[in-house]
């Protein structure tokens, strides 16, 4: 490896926003400011969109008010991206690298993002134009490999998992069936969430299903029946990516069916469909009066002021140690190694090669899953509670004993 | 006027639950506790239900650390009901009142409650049995009469125009069009409330339409029409009870639409009709390829941890008042006069007329709704920022100049 050449640095964000992605940018600025190798630090805005065009902003000049203010807020401050490179691609943004003098390429996604910088460094090299392609994790969805966990997941964790503590106290205060749809197509982490925050033995979500077990209408309805017998009540957390026995999407279905169903005049665009649907399957079928559904949307992702404090100094963490590793690497991903759990938690980073993080997903591990699919174990809240830091503590009363 | 008679009280939530119900409940034990003449406190279990099946806790012996949590609690503590007692239901409850020599009765709730402490009054009153029917107001709504500002709403308010500062940001980073649906079935005050965080002079929402005012399709699809041509995005905000020109709601025009397209294979409960109705329309109709639409839901109501400061304290305050009103008065409802605005914002506390309150409700004063329909006014700010407190301060950098 040659020393770290003095030149430009650009970073960028990608895919969609979180509530900390944000902070890893500032991780990023504040430790390139410190690298006399590194001159100037342009923001691409909208990531490799701006690459292309030669869009950029200066880093450099921000004030440390700004930066905290930037570092604390959701979605993506330099504007994100869904373009996902190809090989033309890249070379107009090898080009724009080649005409600012830009050898520093740092990049905040998921394993797409991982992807682009894996591609951008591999034309660089064979073009022995030395460039220092790094990227920097973070998703909601938590779904990328080697790292134990993706800034960005606490924080919508926290989310999830606070929306359900007040949900759960609503589902009580007036009892019915309440199903509430969580971001998720793949990985059922975020869904998961939703049980961080119980307290009572027979707090909700009763019954949570991720997308890694399929569940026929059946069984969910016959799930959600045993429940409601039990308590007159039941509160019920599902994925987006939901999907029946033989592996489909309840959602792919649901949309196919509704093309079939409607006669051109109203054209439906899915937003609450899942919700929609499985409210009136027990409604009508197990004749349950109270019924309420709600898919909490793009709230998971973008809500201010309630980052996990985890979650952020994390996500800061990664973006200066990108930063540290370009200077003696030539290329890498960031990741997060845990070295002690619990009230002791504690994490160490490391550099992992682009290509184990690139293009790869990950799963929910059976061990988080019960044995009958409808539920989260103690194992998945041992590892994601420290993640998201301490829930709201509540009360109910009208447990307590009769005069 | 008699003295105050020593017996005991009882004390009910009624309707949806919200952010401070709990801590005007606490308001009424900690007042109750220190009235000689109140011997023993009740807390009636979901509302009336609860008093018709004598159904009662003690709440004369929670430790104050257990008030701390209720106060900070959302949802009913006591649980709480959507029943509208009639002369015979009242019958009970009274029969109940003097088999328990209750003689006072606290009601927290909206206009129904209200009307519940009304007709309880008077059916008392004509029995010669004397009883002391206070009422506590709480609505997310806002709609009550006489009372500047309803407790609960600042707290809902805080929620949505939270919201609105982070997905106004997500926006910015992936432009397109989004919609977002909030509660509020005849009154704006909730919807309105989304423009609060609103920091930069093109920040959204660009679009808040409230049920005060009717919309016809073909004005709305215009109207972002304007705001996409202009910032290449938009931001809009819509109230679940949005109706059309002839006053009839756009739900109950969805809903009746569905009934009449869907042929028995799919029968949907309409939780985010509105949302995915208004996504379709931009889509197809003004040819708009990222439209994204969300429907708020139980959140804005029950999300734990983000109480307003102000809407808490006062909410207390009220469940104080009733106790003290109910010591030297036969009835009624408490509300709250705005004596300061602005950074010296004050309240003061009064009593009124239990029919003054009761059965109606109000909508967004006219000079909070710009002349066009489609947005939020100056005078509006300056009412609802003070219920709320400070909103969440975001950067958004990629607005920065070009390097």
């Amino acid at each position: 490896m040659t020393s770290a050449p003095k030149a430009n640095a650009v970073v960028g964000q990608s895919g969609g926003p979180t509530g900390v992605i944000n902070a890893s940018l500032v991780g990023v600025i504040e430790e390139a400011r410190k690298q006399p190798e590194i001159e100037g630090l342009y923001g691409a805005v909208h990531g490799v969109a701006g690459m292309v065009k030669d869009n950029f902003i200066d880093l450099k000049h921000l004030t440390q008010e700004t930066l905290e203010i930037v570092a604390a807020s959701p979605s993506s401050a330099l504007g994100t991206t869904r373009d996902k490179p190809d090989s033309k691609y890249c070379e107009k943004i090898f080009e724009t690298f080649e005409k600012r003098n830009i050898r520093y390429f740092f990049y905040i996604g998921g394993n797409d993002s991982a992807n682009t910088a894996h591609i951008i460094n591999d034309m660089a090299d064979k073009a022995d134009f030395e460039l220092r392609a790094f990227h920097i994790p973070k998703t909601v969805d938590n779904d990328l490999l080697v790292t134990d966990h993706c800034p960005g997941y606490g924080t919508a964790a926290k989310f999830v998992a606070s929306a359900l503590v007040g949900d759960e106290l609503d589902n009580r205060a007036l009892p019915g069936v309440k199903i509430d749809v969580v971001m998720g197509r793949h990985a059922g982490f975020l869904t998961a969430s939703s049980v961080l925050g119980r307290q009572r033995d027979d707090d909700g979500p009763h019954l949570v299903y991720v997308p890694e077990r399929g569940i026929s209408i059946d069984d969910f309805l016959a799930d959600v029946d045993a429940v409601y017998k039990k308590l007159r009540r039941c509160v019920v957390v599902v994925s987006e990516g939901i999907c029946d026995k033989d592996g489909v999407t309840w959602a792919e279905k649901l949309m196919a069916k509704r093309e079939k169903d409607a006669h051109g005049n109203i054209t439906l665009s899915g937003t609450g469909i899942i919700a929609d649907f499985l409210a009136s399957q027990v409604k009508s079928n197990l004749k349950i009066k109270r019924v309420r559904a709600d898919t909490f949307g793009y709230l998971q992702r973008s809500f201010p002021g309630l980052q996990s404090e985890v979650d952020v100094r994390e996500a800061r963490w990664c973006g200066r140690h990108a930063v540290q590793y370009a200077m003696a690497e030539d290329n890498g991903s960031v990741a997060i190694k845990r070295v002690a759990n619990g009230s002791d938690y504690k994490v160490e980073l490391f550099r992992t090669e682009l290509s184990n993080v690139a293009e790869k997903t990950k799963s929910m591990p059976t061990e988080f899953i019960n044995s009958s699919g409808n539920g989260i174990t103690e194992k998945f809240v041992e590892y994601a509670l420290p993640l998201t830091g301490g829930l709201p503590k509540t009360a109910y009363l009208a447990n307590g004993s009769r005069i």
